[in-house]
Parts: C-alpha cells; structure tokens; sequence
C-alpha cells in the first residue's frame, strides 16, 4: 500500500462539492456541517475529510464525484432488529381492530408463538426472501449497517437458522450485519413451567454451538415480568462473557426489572426500550458507557403513554440511539427515517438527537464506535446522500425518502439522480 | 368502437392470477376479495371482472399479465393534499424541538406565512420541481388519484401558479389531478384586519378568475376560530355554487364550528379533519351523503389528543376517507399507507376501513365515485399490485411498500419483479 503524503495523496475515489454532516463528538453540539467540503476514501475508508479548500494541492483519485452540493452523510446504522421472521401478524393486527381480545388471540393461535412456529416452520431460504425484501426497505434508506437478533427458534435448530440468514444478508447484500442471540426471547412451549430449565438449554447447549459456529456477536434478552428474570438473565450473561461475547438487553420497556442496571454491571454495549428506566440504571449507564437505544416505533404501535427518561439520559451523558426495532408483532416498521421521526414527534428528541441516534450512537451501540457511524479519517467509507438542504430535514419528513444515493465501504452502492 | 359479447370478447389487456380487492359496496362487509380472478381492460376501462373460472370461453386480450396471485387493488386515492408549496418547514420543526416557543418562531418568520412567502418567491418551474418530488413518492405507492389544494398564494397570481403547476402534474405524471380552490385558508398580511375584505377578493376576484382559467375542481375553505368564520365561509360556499362548482371544508379540526353542517347544506363532497364533530354534524353529513376525511398525520404531527368520533360516523353510515394532509406545516407526509396505518394506530379504525378509505371513500370525497375507487364494469383500469397475501397486510406495515405494480388508465405505469 502506498504511502500517502500531503504532496502527493492517491485516492480511490473523491467526492467532491458535498455538504457534511460528520457527527463527529468533538462537535456534539453540532451535526460536524462543513458546507462546500470533499471527501476522499482509500481502501474502503475515508482517507481525507474537510473543506473543499483545504484539499492539498494536486490531490488526485481514481475516481472524482461531484456530490453537486448534495448533504453527505455517514451511512446509517439500525441498531435493533428482529428483522428475520417467518409469518406475518398483520391478521392479528386486524382481528384485534376488528374487536378480538387477546384471549381470542391466544385461542387462535397468534401472539409471539405464531411467529415462532412460522419461523420454525419455512425454510432457510424461504425466510431469507421474506426477510430479504424487509432489509430492502430499509437499505434504500440509506441504512449501511444492520444489527439482526435471532429469538424466534427458541430451539437450537432454529435460531442457528435465523443467525445463518442474518449473516448471509451480509454477505448478499451490501451491508454490514452484526448479529445478536436473543434465545432468551419467550419461553417454548417445550419448556412450559420450566424457565429455569429453558436458560440451561440457552448457556449450556445453544450459546456454545452458535459461537463455536461463529454465528453471534452479541448476546441479548428479555428481561420483564412477561420475559425473563434478572437473575435468569445474569446466567445469560455470565454465558456470554465465558464466550467472550458482548452483552444489551431488552430492559425496563412494561416495568423496571432492574435489567439496565444489571447490564451496566456487565458493561453491556446498551439497554434497549427503557420506558420505565429509573434514575438508578441512568446513572449505571453513564458510568459503564452503555448506550440507550430507544424503540419509538413499538411505543408508536403499542400505544404507550410512558415516555423514555430522554431528559435524565441527556443530562447525565447517556448516548442515545435510535432504531427501528423491526419485529412483526410490536413494530412491524421498515423505515429507520419514520423512527427518526417519530423520536422526535412522540419523544421530543431533537433532529440532531436523532440522527446522531442513528449513525454515531447506534455504532456505539453495536461496538462499532471505532469502525463507523461517524465520517473520520480511518472510518469505513459508509456514507448516505441526501437531496435536502439541511440535516435537520432528515427527522421532519414523513414517510418519504430523500436518500439518492449509498456508499459502502468505499463502492458506490447506488446513485438516483 | 367494437360491441362487446359474451363469445367474443376482445381486450386491450387481460390480467390473470390476480387476487383481487374489489372495494365494491355491495360487498360493504368486506373486501370484495376474489382470490383467483381475472380483470380486463379496453380503451383505459375496466371491461370485465371475476373469478378466473367465470372467464368467457375464447377470451382474448391484446396483451395477457400473469399477476402471479399478487393482490390487485383498486389504484389510491389520495383526497387532500396541499403537496405544491415552496420551501420548506424543517428549520422551524427544528427549531421548536430545540426549544423555541411560538412567539420565537412567529418573530423569525416562520408558520404558515413562511410557506406563503416561500410560494410566492418561487418561480413556477421550482415549484413544479420540489411539487413533482413529492407526488412521486405518493405514487410509488400506488396512488393515482390525487387531490392538490392551492392556498399557499393567498394573492391571484400565486394561487394561479399553485393550481397550473397541480395541473401540469396531471399532465406530466401518470396520475389523475383534482384540484381545489383554497383561497380562503389564511389572512394574507395585504388584508390583515380585514378578513371580510380578503373574503370579497377570494369570491369575486380570485375564484372567477381561475374558475375562468379552467383551473378549479373544487372549492375549500379553513373554518375555524384561527381561519375564517362560518358566515365568511358561507360566502365562499355561495361563490362556488354561482360557478357550479363543488365545495368542501377544513372543518372542526380545533374547535366545533358548525363547518360540517354548514357543508352538508350545500351538499359538500367532504368536510375534513372532524376532531371536534358534533352529533349534530354527523347526522348533518349523513343526509347531504358529505365524506367524512379522516387526516391521521396531522393528528399525529401535532399530537392532538381528539378522537374524531369514528365510532359515530360509522354509526350513521358516513364514509369515511383517509388521506395524507400534506404539507409542510402540519403533516410532512408523503405516505398514503402509512396515513392508513396511522388511522388503524391512532383512530383504531379497521385495515378494511383505511383501504376503503383511500380508494372507494375517498374517490367520493372528490366525486369520482362513478369514476374510480372500485373494480366495477365501467370504472377507469386505475390498479395497485401488491406484494402481500392479504388486503389487511397494507395498513399493517410501517414504512414500507409492497407495491409491486401500478396500472393507469389500462396502462402499466411501473411493475417492479
Ligand atoms: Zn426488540
Ligand atoms: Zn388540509
């Protein structure tokens, strides 16, 4: 690789007439705007990055692009998904506008349970098509990076069948997928009456084939009254740290379980949800670094009226991101950008907030912070262009997408004109 | 053109394995769902419709398309709209999100007379430009019927410029533009104190003038205690009539005004927004056969806390249209799906009562209704394909699209595989 110099940069590409936003925490008080300003990757990263001025003199790349003033900014990150399923709820979705009570849902069969049993039921490749067309929505968006939990095989069989197709989503399409195993999602019914019981199976048996097979990156749970408890959790996560693997955790969305907390304890990359978080876990996040990923499209579609602490988080430092939660039966959303919104109509998050929810933030919460989220020099050249005039305009928009035009890892993805 | 009989028919195109939503009224309980089905087309309308088997035998079309058991609908509908306005709103959405009251933000110019003088500034071709994005992405969706309001000029040459850029839309796009005259939604500054002086300009300078032009469908006021009274909004109805043309009304959205019974009484085509209807409105709106259209985004945009009283429209048997209210200052959307998840979200209303909503509902909302919104023997060949099993799968997702296909007066706009 050759060397560069200030006299002599080689590059594989130039972009060039872009407005940034860099989201770089030296300016936290800002988007990091430089208005007329280039950006030049080498090797999949970005090798230069500033005014358009400032550019040293006889700066050359194999490639130039003229952005045409176009904003640029780092590709985003959806940091929480379920996004590989089997099935679809949208009958539950209906019977209940229709009237159905949720026994009448359970009578029939639906629930969580429908999922699984959709998901156990189709075939690796039919869940990677049905699953395909979802991350789709969400790449046309500008989304780079794409965090997908299992949870839906409550059996061993089955989630390394989820896991497989998260990882060949990364390698079919052009993004990055990190992985998450969330066997402890629900209790399978071969498990009815024996939580316990289905959390051996989880560290003991599941846990160390899926990592033996190199299929997680992250162990997560569901730590509720209707899920699992602290302490079946922190068996989970002991199991996860013996293998060496990071931990978050689905935390205080219906009531305070202490699961943040706990999670701080394990220096959890992040708590997810948070709605009845206390000012107890708030202060174990900041001091372990954990990131609070919060979910507006499921408190959107559950209709919830308790708000996550997004004052308390922001006053104590709490990294805040924002993500999709992408799951059919409590945020069957497809549109990171809607999420942007919403974080800001529903939670009164700022734009700012929220897109530094969705690129910086979201990559610290998977453990990218090094790697992406921000445009830096050394950073993997992910960017998103925009046709709007401010990065404000990102989070106000309403279902449309401004998105014309990806880059991953340095190679055009796709340019609308 | 040739008779049509039962032996020999002879079609311009014939669609086979489609799985067809009706949406006709007869089948009021229901989609209208025929699961096997076959739809065919000549001179731009719908010539025959049923089940695949019911096919007259030596059938034959010009063009055959094989659905491949894809959901065909009725095509969308999209019954209010103020799409066609310059510059944008973000800054202030922003700036409010960041804390700045009312006062802060009327003192920086911003509200609904920023858009106006925005509008104003803008020459047509902008306009038409930052319009054409918009409607763009309401028609990925499969909209191709879309009502566009001007009133962002509040001047006779700047509501002249919105109304013939709504109209070259319809003549550049594949989609069928109905417009409306809102000259009475705001007090421009040249009239401040003198509301019934703007009102004498709206009804005998304005409304001629572009009534004149050809250029008017319809027309709209804003009654309410921050728009223009009841009386003043009579006086617009009366000018209306005398052009033979139909009226509507941005009625009872902050306060019951008697907008809608005052709409019924000129057989209004629909009163719009409704939070605040009275029982008297509704029974009002029932007997003059006035659509009720429902406007999910600006409800959640302002978060508004009003149910309309579905409950009682549904009662009385009014119909109930959905649509996207877009426009900058209240409802940034350009999503008629996800204004029809909003409305099963928000307004509890049933998947079956949003697709009426935006197809049959809504074409009567714009008096299309022996035009469009249904597949009937007659109607315009105006269809939406779709990537999903069932009808009740479109209000279910969020922030995505599964139209695959869109067809336009018997043409095929787009079919994506
Ligand atoms: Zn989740
Ligand atoms: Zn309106």
């Amino acid at each position: 690789m050759p060397t560069t110099t200030e006299s002599d940069p080689r590059w594989d590409a130039l972009w060039t007439h872009v407005h940034l936003a860099t989201l770089t925490l030296s300016e936290a008080q800002g988007y990091g705007e430089i208005s007329d300003a280039a950006i030049a990757v080498r090797d999949g990263r970005i090798a230069w990055v500033g005014p358009r001025s400032a550019l040293p003199s006889g700066a050359r790349a194999t490639v130039e692009h003229d952005g045409r003033g176009r904003l640029l900014t780092p590709g985003l990150v959806d940091c929480h998904t379920h996004i590989v399923y089997g099935g679809s709820r949208s009958g539950e979705f209906e019977a209940r506008l229709n009237g159905a009570n949720y026994e009448d849902i359970a009578r029939a069969g639906g629930g969580i349970m429908s999922t699984v049993r959709a998901t156990r039921a189709a075939s690796e490749e039919a869940l990677m098509q049905a699953s395909l067309r979802r991350v789709r929505s969400l790449l046309a968006e500008g989304v780079t990076t794409l965090e997908i939990k299992s949870g839906y095989g409550l059996d061993l069989d089955t989630e390394r069948k989820m896991l497989r197709v998260a990882r060949r989503i990364g390698e079919q399409l052009p993004v990055r997928v990190r992985t998450t195993f969330l066997g402890a999602h629900a209790l399978p019914p071969e498990f009815a009456g024996d939580a316990d019981g289905y959390i051996d199976e989880v560290c003991d048996r599941m846990l160390p084939a899926l990592a033996g097979e190199g299929l997680v990156d992250a162990v997560d749970a569901f730590c509720e009254k209707i899920g699992f408890s602290a302490s079946q959790t922190e068996r989970v996560f002991q199991a996860a740290q013996r293998h060496g693997l990071p931990v978050k955790l689905h935390a205080e969305q219906l009531s305070d379980q202490g699961g943040t907390a706990l999670t701080a304890r394990y220096r959890g990359l992040s708590a997810d949800h948070l709605e009845y978080l206390s000012a107890e876990g708030i202060a174990a996040m900041a001091e372990a670094g954990t990131v609070a990923v919060l979910l507006p499209g499921a408190f959107y579609f559950l209709r919830e009226t308790a708000l996550p602490p997004i004052a308390a988080l922001r006053e104590a430092g709490v990294p805040i991101a924002v993500s999709t939660d992408c799951n059919p039966g409590t945020s069957p959303m497809t549109s990171l950008l809607l999420a942007m919104n919403m974080a800001c109509t529903l939670f009164r998050m700022t734009p700012l907030e929220a897109l530094a929810g969705v690129t910086r933030n979201a990559a610290a919460a998977l453990g990218l912070g090094g790697e992406i989220g921000t445009l830096e020099v050394g950073k993997a050249a992910d960017f998103a262009l925009w046709e709007v005039e401010r990065p404000g305009e990102l989070a106000y928009g309403i279902g449309g997408n401004a998105c014309s035009g990806v880059v991953f890892g340095g190679a055009v993805r796709e340019i609308r004109d």
